[in-house]
C-alpha cells in the first residue's frame, strides 16, 4: 500500500518546530531527531531552509549523506523567488534545488496585505514568483508542496485573491497546496468551513497546518481532514513557535487509533512514547507528563477508588489500550517503566529476560526506584544495560575501585568576572590492583575529572585512549527550590565507532556528572573486553 | 444582566484539578486560588467532596467563614446516597448539606456497567439514587447539578439508560446535567452529535465536562457550547487527572474573544494571564509557556525576518491583541536579529532607541557577535537589558567589583563512585569601597558560588536577601569536541514579585554559571536601587 501516495504525515519538528523559544538545534541534533522521526515511520521531514543560514544548509549535505531514511522523504523548505528575478537565477532557490531534498516546500503569501507589506510586490508579480518557482523546481525534478502562509486570515480579508495562489501553485505542478494557519486563531468549525470550501472550488488536494493558539491545534488539523484535507503537518511533542503547532502524534493517534485511519505504516505508532521522549532529550526541553498519548500522567490513575473494577475491565477507566502508543497504565505513583518495557528493552539489548519473572520483578523494581530519585532510562541505553548485566550476573561490571575525588575550579588571572576559569580534578583510584593517584587539568570541571580519570586507568586498560566525552546534557528538577533541587546529567561517551549514553544523579552537578563518567568508561570497558 | 443564570462558567480546579498527579494543595492554597478564580469571575468554584476527606471539611468551613465571594457561588461535590440508605439517613449526604456551599454537584452514574462494577447495585436502584438524593438537598434549599460520570462511553454502551439518568435527575429537580467525557477519549463531532441527541431527546440543561485525553478538551468544550450546552467545566491551567481537565481560560477566551460570547463579567478576562500564574505559583507547577493565550510565549515573534511590517501593523502576525487577556506581545532578540527588532526590543524594555542609528548599530553588532559565542538573548531578558543600558549610558551597570573566585567539590567521606560530594567557594570582591573575602557552601558548585556571592554583597545592598535563585538550565555545544565544547547557563531570579533570566556562557560551565549569576545581582540591584 503506498500510504505517502494516500495521505501524507509531514513533520516540520526541524524547521517550524525549531522556531520554538529556547530551543536550539546543532546539526547533530537534527539528525538524531531525523532518525527518530523515521523510526515513526512519518511520510516526510522538513529538515529546514537550505541557503538561509549556514546550519540548515550544512544539515542537508550531511542528511543526505548520513541518513539512511526508510520511510521518510526529506523535504527543504524555502520561499518563492524573490521579486523581479527569474527562478532560475535566484540564488535562494539554488539553494533548494541543489539541497538533495527530494522534496522541496514553498512558502507564499496567500493574504494580499502580507504581499504588500511584508514582500513589498504586486500581488500579480507574487503570482508570478509562485507559478515561476513551482514551475521551475517542477522542471529540475522535484517534488513540490506550498506552504500557503496566513492562508486562513488571507481568505478572511480577500477570498478570490487566496484562493487564486492555491490555483497558481496547483496548476504549476504543486502536489499539495498546505493551508497555514499561520497565526493560529482558527476554531476547528471555521476550518472545516474553508477547507470545503477551497476543495469545492479549486479541487486542489489540500493539506494542514496548525499552531495551538487557541488550544486548538489537534481539533483544527482533524476538522480539516474530515473537510477532505489529506496531507497533515505538525511536529513532534507540538513545539513550535508561540504555542506551538499542532502535536503530530496525538493528530496521527486520534486518525489511527479513533478514526480508524492508517497513515503511517503499520504497527510504527506503538514506539510514539518512546520517540516522543527520545526528541525530548535531543531538545533538552523536560516531556510534558500531561500530553495526550505519550506523556508519563496520560494513562495514570489514582487506583484506590476503583481498583477492583480496573482489575476486572481496565477498559472502562481508559480511553484506549496504552500500548497502541507504547505507553503504559500506571496505577499509584511511580515510573513509566513497567515489566512488559522491561522485558522488551532487555531484549533490545540482547538480554531474553522473559524466563525469568524474579529477574524482571527486580529489575522493575530498582528501575522505578531509581527513577523516582530523578534517573531515567529512556535516553541511558548504557547506564540500563550495566544495571541488567549486574541483576543478571549478580555484580556490576567493575573495571576500577575509586577512593575519592576532588576537583577545584578557580578564576585563571584573577581579574575578575569577564575572566576565564580552569578546572583541576584529583582521583585516587585502584585498577588492576595499583593505587593511582592522578590530577588531571581541563577548561571544564567535568573535563578535568574525565583528563584524571582517563589517566588513572589509563595505565591498567590503554583502551581508554579511544574513548572520548562528545556530548554532555545537564537538567535541573524540583525547580522553586534551588538548593534541594535534583541533577541529571547525560554522557555520550564515543569510541570512534560507535557511541554510548549514561545516566548520573545528584545534588551536586559534579558529583551526577562523576557517576555518569564512572558508567560511560565502565560500559566502554566492558564492550572492549567482552568484544 | 444574570450572566451566572444564562451561562454558567464552572471552575473544579480545586476538586478534579487537584487529581493532577504530583498536585497536592493545602486548605490555605485552596483558600488562595479560590479567592483567584473569584478575581477572575467564574460563576461557581467547586471546593472538593466535604466528608470524604477532613482537608477537604476544613476547606467548606474556612471558606464560608473567610472568603468573600464576589462573583462565584461555592459548589460542594459529593456522590448520591449509597444503596439501600434513606437521603436523609446518609452520612455522605448529611455532609453535603452542612458544607454551607449553596450548591452541590452530585456525580452520579449513567453508564451501566459501571453500576454494576464499581456501585455494585442494580440499575433501578441507582436510579432512585439520583432521585432520591436531588429531592432531598432540593427540599433542603441547595441548587443542585449532576455530574453524569462516564457519560459518553455510557451513552455508546446503553443509550437509553444513559438518557434515563439525565431525566431522572433533571425532573426530580436538578438544574443541570452536566456530560462528563471521564475517560477523555472524544472528539469534537462525537461530543457535538450525542449533545444534539441528549438536548433533542431529553429536553434536560445541558453541562459539559472534559478531559484532554485525545489533545481535543477545549475543542470538545466549544462543540457541546455550539451544539447547546450552556454550562461549561473546566480547570485554571488545564490542571486534571492524566492529561487534565480542559483548561478554563482558553475555552473563556475562545468564547468571548472568537465567538462573542460574553461569559464572564466583563472586562475581567483581562486579568487572565496574571491569575492563571498566579495560581501556578501555589500550585508549584511551572506555568507552561506554550499555553494558548496565558503563556509567557504565547505572543512571543521571532522578529528578524518581518520585523519591519510588524512595526507598521503587528495584528498582521498576531491572532488578537494580547491585551485581551492580560499577556504581552514579546519580541525575541534572536540570531535572526535585525536593527528593526532590536529597536521594537528596545522600546518594550522602554528604551526608544530610533533616533540613534548609531547605537541601534551597535547593539545588533554585539548581540550578534556575542549570539555566534553561544549567548542567547531570546530567553534572556535581563541580560539583554544590561547590555543595553551598559550601550545607551556607555558603561555596564556595576554594584560590586569581582576580584577572584574559587569552587571547590569534593567526595564527602572518600568512599567514591556512590559518595555524596559537597562544594565549597571562596568569592573575593569590593562592594561600596569595602573588600569582601567570603566562603560559601552548597551541595552543589554553583549554588556555593550563589551563597558566597550574595553573602558578599550582602553587607553593602541587604536587598540581596530577597534574591532566589528559581531556575537553572545548562546546555552544551560543539557537542563532537568534548574538550572545546561551549556552555550555556540560563539562570532566573526571583525577588519575591517578579523574576528575570540572564545568561553566562564560557568553556566552563562554572564560569558560564558565574557570569549569569553575577548579571542575575547586577539586574536585580540596578531594579530595585531606580525603583
Amino acid at each position: 500500500m503506498d500510504l505517502h501516495g494516500t495521505f501524507h504525515v509531514y513533520d516540520t519538528t526541524l524547521r517550524d518546530g525549531a522556531q520554538q523559544e529556547g530551543l536550539n538545534l546543532s546539526v547533530a541534533d537534527k539528525l538524531a531527531i531525523a532518525r527518530q522521526l523515521d523510526g515513526l515511520g512519518v511520510g516526510y521531514i522538513e529538515g529546514g531552509w537550505p541557503g538561509a543560514n549556514p546550519k540548515d544548509t550544512e544539515f542537508f549535505r550531511r542528511a543526505v549523506q548520513e541518513l539512511d531514511l526508510r520511510h521518510a522523504k526529506l523535504a527543504a523548505f524555502g520561499s518563492t523567488r524573490r521579486a523581479g528575478v527569474r527562478a532560475a537565477d535566484d540564488p535562494g532557490i539554488a539553494a533548494l534545488r541543489d539541497s538533495g531534498a527530494s522534496v522541496v516546500t514553498l512558502v507564499a503569501k496567500s493574504h494580499d496585505r502580507h504581499v504588500d507589506l511584508a514582500l513589498r510586490t504586486t500581488l500579480e508579480e507574487n503570482l508570478a514568483m509562485v507559478r515561476d518557482t513551482v514551475t521551475h523546481l517542477r522542471e529540475e525534478g522535484q517534488q513540490v508542496f506550498l506552504d500557503a502562509e496566513h492562508f486562513f486570515d488571507g481568505y478572511r480579508a480577500n477570498r478570490a485573491y487566496a484562493l487564486e495562489v492555491l490555483r497558481t501553485a496547483y496548476d504549476a505542478g504543486a502536489d499539495v497546496v498546505a493551508l497555514c494557519d499561520t497565526n493560529g486563531g482558527m476554531l476547528p468549525g471555521w476550518v472545516a468551513d474553508v477547507v470545503h470550501d477551497v476543495i469545492e472550488t479549486t479541487g486542489v488536494r489540500v493539506g494542514i497546518h496548525c499552531h495551538n493558539d487557541t488550544g486548538c491545534a489537534i481539533a483544527n488539523t482533524l476538522a480539516a481532514v474530515d473537510a477532505g484535507a489529506t496531507h497533515v503537518q505538525g511536529t513532534i511533542n507540538g513545539y513550535g513557535e508561540r504555542t506551538g503547532n499542532a502535536d503530530l502524534v496525538s493528530v496521527v493517534a486520534n486518525l489511527e487509533l479513533k478514526l480508524d485511519r492508517q497513515v503511517l505504516p503499520a504497527g510504527l505508532l506503538r514506539d510514539a512514547t518512546r520517540i516522543a521522549h527520545a526528541v525530548a532529550e535531543v531538545t533538552n526541553f523536560p516531556p510534558a507528563s500531561r500530553q495526550p498519548y505519550v506523556g508519563t500522567s496520560a494513562f495514570t490513575h489514582k487506583a484506590g477508588l476503583h481498583a477492583s473494577a480496573i482489575k476486572v475491565d481496565p477498559n472502562l477507566y481508559q480511553h484506549m489500550d496504552p500500548v497502541g502508543v507504547g505507553n503504559d497504565m500506571r496505577l499509584l505513583v511511580s515510573d513509566m517503566a513497567g515489566r512488559a518495557s522491561i522485558e522488551l528493552k532487555g531484549r533490545e539489548l540482547g538480554f531474553d529476560l522473559s524466563g525469568d519473572k524474579d529477574l524482571v520483578t527486580r529489575v522493575t523494581n530498582r528501575v522505578k526506584a531509581m527513577e523516582s530519585r530523578g534517573y531515567t532510562f529512556e535516553a541511558a541505553d548504557a547506564s540500563f544495560e550495566l544495571l541488567l548485566v549486574e541483576e543478571v550476573e549478580g555484580v556490576r561490571p567493575a573495571y576500577f575501585d575509586v577512593e575519592s575525588w576532588r576537583v577545584i575550579t578557580e578564576t585563571l588571572n584573577n581579574r575578575g568576572v569577564d575572566d576565564e576559569a580552569v578546572s583541576e580534578a584529583t582521583v585516587k583510584l585502584k585498577a588492576d590492583g595499583v593505587r593511582y593517584v592522578v590530577t588531571g587539568e581541563g577548561n571544564g570541571p567535568v573535563n578535568a575529572l574525565d583528563q584524571a580519570l582517563r589517566e588513572a586507568i589509563g595505565q591498567a586498560y590503554p583502551e581508554v585512549a579511544k574513548f572520548e566525552l562528545i556530548d554532555y546534557k545537564v537538567r535541573i528538577f524540583d525547580q522553586g527550590h534551588g538548593t534541594d533541587a535534583t541533577t541529571r546529567v547525560l554522557i555520550e561517551t564515543s569510541d570512534g565507532e560507535s557511541s554510548w549514553v549514561t545516566v548520573g544523579v545528584g545534588h551536586n552537578v559534579i558529583e551526577a556528572s562523576w557517576g555518569a563518567l564512572v558508567d560511560g568508561m565502565t560500559f566502554g570497558l566492558r564492550r572492549h573486553h567482552s568484544a
